[in-house]
């Protein structure tokens, strides 16, 4: 994305918009999480999955360390791609305003709740001067009154809820396997598969057991838990790229 | 719309008068607004009704999501268009207001004074440093003293009131039609009608049931409620082009 | 009114003067003004009258949206012309001080105090950073002490007495009218007369009833009232432009 | 007076001097003064007079709101030339700064004084950014302690006390026939005969006795008040220009 | 590294994206961090242990005073690399949170909790104006419920884990070392000797007892110390380069 | 001084240092001072004593109202040069110390502490943005614990104690003649004189006892007064210029 | 120092980092510190010392307000170079460090608990916008503990102690001398004459008695005393350059 002449002088300042109506800081904000890792989530019948990419560069990096997926409250899980420091930063916000839900009203948050607060506060950061759009993209999965809900933000404060999404550098890739294969019957099990197969072809199939981290919150229970290596690479040793990308 | 010479560097910031008295930064926050979706408003004997387009890109997108109609009090709804952030920092700030009021005067707010104080608050942005202005449109529907009200707001807080109008994308079409057929005494199913061929004209005929939401606040009970997809579909499944666009 | 080579750069800030003294940025407000809508006040034996040229683009708009001429408080109104929203914000404004000085004083406002303040208020945006200053100038007209005053504000929070002016684009025409043709022995409807004749003039004779609308402040009664729809067709249908325009 | 390459850029912003130890903003408040109309203030035996040319330029204008001297307390006057608005706003603070005196000394503000808090207020603004320098200068006449003051400020916050001095316009021409017949022996009346004939010369002999303002703090009374319409016009009628610009 | 035409703007300021998404004061706090001295960090079975290099260019210099490991609490150390100033900010935040948590919570800081508190704060001068991000890099390591950790940042406010890892000037030769010859199975002892021989190939060579300093937290006590001169002369008269460097 | 290619952009504001360490803005400051009027300060054994020139351009104007000699607190007076309006903002700064000191501690304030706390005042103008450094220098002469002293200030906050110093152009001038005449035994009229001299030669000749103020602070009394202009014209109309410059 | 291209606008504020990761600044203010008066610190077995080149330009100065060495507490001084307001308002930071800390522990601080702070303070005006760093380094000695200690700093706020150091424009020529001859061994005594050495390299022996300034903490008192001038000439009259600099 080259800087044309007409643009240059606009996308300097989140306070000015171009001629045309646009808000260039926040474009390129966008450019920044389409350089991130890939993340997706699907809803399910029975729950909701977030499944990331985690691609590791050195073997001397504790895997363990690289926060893709992160529990928000007991029952609503973030995913997370484009800058790093950002995200965690949404993050802890995110935590907090369950918290003070739970304090309030002696509840959990509704995760739609949730979502808004965190885009109202996303789009400040794209009309007032002084700092910069946030850098980074969000899944927000969870169950509320027992029906799964996945939204999806971006760094202009949008908020749009999907059956089945993803962020990053393999974004395209991810949605047209799920625009062709996604399904309102499958189950979770299904839900992974699927996912599995939308990341291998957005990572031209360069990841196994240990890139890969699943989160679910299953109808159930309600409650967020990731997936241990054992369970991940059940699915994983088990996937067929063939079956998950072209059948 | 290219930027001349004259006006290079009139248009950075909202603080600054070009030579000609223009106030750049709003012009182009307008432009946002005119590369939003179509939204319309019409006003008839026995209430005031709301339409807009919602063109999903996406079988992946949870429709439902995708809000253009806010409901601000029981008897006040909002129509949108333009930046999806902006809106509903605007929307938000509507309600409150609305609380305020009942909470001050145990009454609901009047709609000519929220609309207002929404263009008061949208004023400012256009005249204070350190922030760009609201890159959004309202329609701003209800009933206030059994009396159907129709405002409609734009990036430098200008007020005005219609009887039939029409935001974003399409309004030039929006407002041909209305102009050719929009009359005092139609009803609210004939200023559905109306609406959508005013769509149909905008969207050139891309449209069907999904893509269309529909708000009324019928004067008899004063409250706003939007319709189900049965309803729309009714009015969508029976509306005729030709006769809507031509008769 | 093209920005020559040596005001280049002088005119980018209102916290800057130029090499020759000039507030450019207070200069291009100004032009703001010329581009409003033509709005006249006259001054009589027996009260003050403000008109106001009101031309409505479209049947679909409704008339009474338009607010050209605003009520401040029981003696007091103010016409305006440039932008509507800054305009707003100069009536807002101007109805506190009014309420303030009830509050503090028991009595009504002087008309002069009034004035005085909100051109002071109108100075401090030519003199501090980060804002702009307000693109509007008013007519402020009512009755104090029994006297009819009229005072014309501009964006430099100058403020003159005229016994009759106009503002907007058609001024230049309207003081020509009013300078060869008005007395000081007028009574208000010769006033209203002679300012129907400006306004076609100003206008080139593009108006009817319904693009005028006329308040007037009788010494009588000292109170402000908008003539209803049949009182002001008594003016534009017995209203002979050349009497007004060549007697 | 053009701007010169040399000193392009140093002449943006009151908190930076040229490399010749200059302050450009505050040089061209100055300018905004030159422009102003003419003002006059001259102290003799029995008293000091402030005269001011009110040259007005349509029939319309109520002259009386055309106020170039300004009572500030009862003992003192103030004559402005330059920025409108400006003028008003130290005028303003004047008057409070009397108010403070009298309410916390339970006396009358000493001349001085008062001009000293005025230039360091004006000072403030050729140090600190974000406002620009007052383009406004005063004649500060009074009686206090039995003696006629009289002192002139710029927008440098500069003070100086004159026995004879003119601001605006036509300053230099004022200066030349005050060098030339000032006496310190003059009573008011002299003094006002030679304050119309400076002016005269200053304006090229265009004024009237409609032009013409006269201020007057007696020795006598050390209370400050305008002259009549029917007063001025008794110099102006006898005024004879060949004697007082000649003789 | 050159700037490009095209990124020529972009990095003047943090608040401001890069049209491809980039934070270029980030990078280029990033280049301060890679002109710093080399630290390394190594966790094993029996502790963690932190080596620096403290080239010390005169024999005038007290080599105490170059600090490059600074305890933060009993059970943490931070080893730094890069703005020497800015590392000492960051270590007085680091031992303030501390002593919160003791206060607080009557116990000893979680590393984890620690480090993610580092980066929050480091990540908020990426985001705001009117300051720089952080010019550096840290290790923290330490003794958590028995199990050592070792966490490096970078001025973005990243936050990783890693077994082994380096930062500073020397960090690609480091970690060339480690990924050939770091196994989980080494004791502290094999640990430091893997350490030198990193820092060996860092500084080719030029490093003896004087120029190295290494803390050291073990499992057995959970507690730092930094080795003395004795301690660590044992560790580098024995040390073979060929061994390290080459096994 | 002509601004060089080198130092274009570095000059424009006091938070910027130059590439070779210079605060230009500063050392435009101290041209400011370099373009005002001279005065002159002269330690001696019985006393100190500041002389300034008062060239006065008009007949017109007060000469009492040119103030170059303030009187500080009983003990203290100052000589400035440069912006005037600076100059009194600073000398009501000191006052207003030594009534605090008074206040405290109940004694005058000591000459060397109120001279440090000007200096410090005046150096942080020079360090924070927003504000530009004070464009004038000070003579600080008093008597503390009966030894003369006096101090010089300039606009970087700098103190210095001199015998015998001079401020403003003619500073070259004057300290030409104090380096070759100056000498400690003198006594306060021979100091009186050999201050004429310096003036003289600083002002080429033109100088009388019009344009001349005297200020004393003899170590007998303690106390500063101005000179009468019968004292004044004690010296200047036996002073021999011969004598004085050449002797 | 010449502005390269490359580095062009990176060095106009301390807020941003230039492409190869440095702060111009900060190295920009490092070039006021070496276009000072060369100071010199040396610690020995029985103490500290401190000696300063006073270059007088002026017989007329007082050599006594030429402050290079100031006492800070009774066991601390201070010796500068650089800009002369920077120290002093360091000094003045120091002083109140010294007595909170007798005040809040009823002890004296410890030297290097002060010199971090200062450091720190040093430190924040290298990373916040809206001043500029400060132009002076420091030479900090003391005794703490029986112990003597000589701290540098410099604009960047790096802490860094020494045996013997130099700052200001002599300081390659002092630590050339230091380097070649300084012994732990030294008494004060050897001390003052290798400083002396030092200070004639690096003044190309235009030195005498009265410009020499020298303070000393001895260990025996550990309290700061400045050397009368009887005593400093015991060391001048009897210092050999020969000696000193090439024994």
């Amino acid at each position: 994305m080259q800087p044309m002449q007409a643009q240059m002088g606009y996308d300097r300042a989140i306070t000015v918009f171009s001629p045309d109506g646009r808000l260039y800081q926040v474009e390129y904000a966008r450019e920044a999480v389409k350089r991130g890792t890939t993340a997706v989530g699907i809803k399910c019948k029975d729950g909701v999955v977030l499944i990331v990419d985690k691609r590791v560069s050195s073997r001397l990096l504790e895997q363990t360390s690289i926060e893709k997926i992160f529990k928000i409250d007991g029952h609503i899980a973030v995913a997370s791609s484009g800058l790093v420091g950002d995200a965690r930063a949404l993050v802890d916000r995110a935590r907090v305003e369950c918290q003070i839900n739970r304090v309030s009203y002696n509840e959990a948050i509704d995760i739609e709740t949730l979502s808004k607060k965190l885009c109202d506060h996303m789009q400040t950061y794209t009309q007032f001067g002084g700092a910069r759009p946030y850098g980074t993209a969000l899944l927000i999965a969870g169950v509320s009154d027992g029906v799964p809900r996945l939204f999806e933000t971006d760094p202009s404060g949008t908020l749009l809820e999907y059956k089945a999404t993803g962020i990053g550098t393999g974004r395209p890739a991810v949605m047209k396997v799920f625009d062709e294969k996604y399904s309102d019957e499958m189950g979770c099990a299904d839900a992974i598969n699927l996912g599995l197969a939308a990341l291998y072809a957005a990572t031209e199939g360069k990841f196994d057991v240990d890139n890969v981290e699943i989160g679910i919150i299953p109808l159930e229970t309600g409650m967020f838990r990731k997936m241990s290596k054992a369970e991940v690479s059940e699915y994983t040793t088990t996937f067929e790229p063939e079956k998950g990308a072209e059948e």
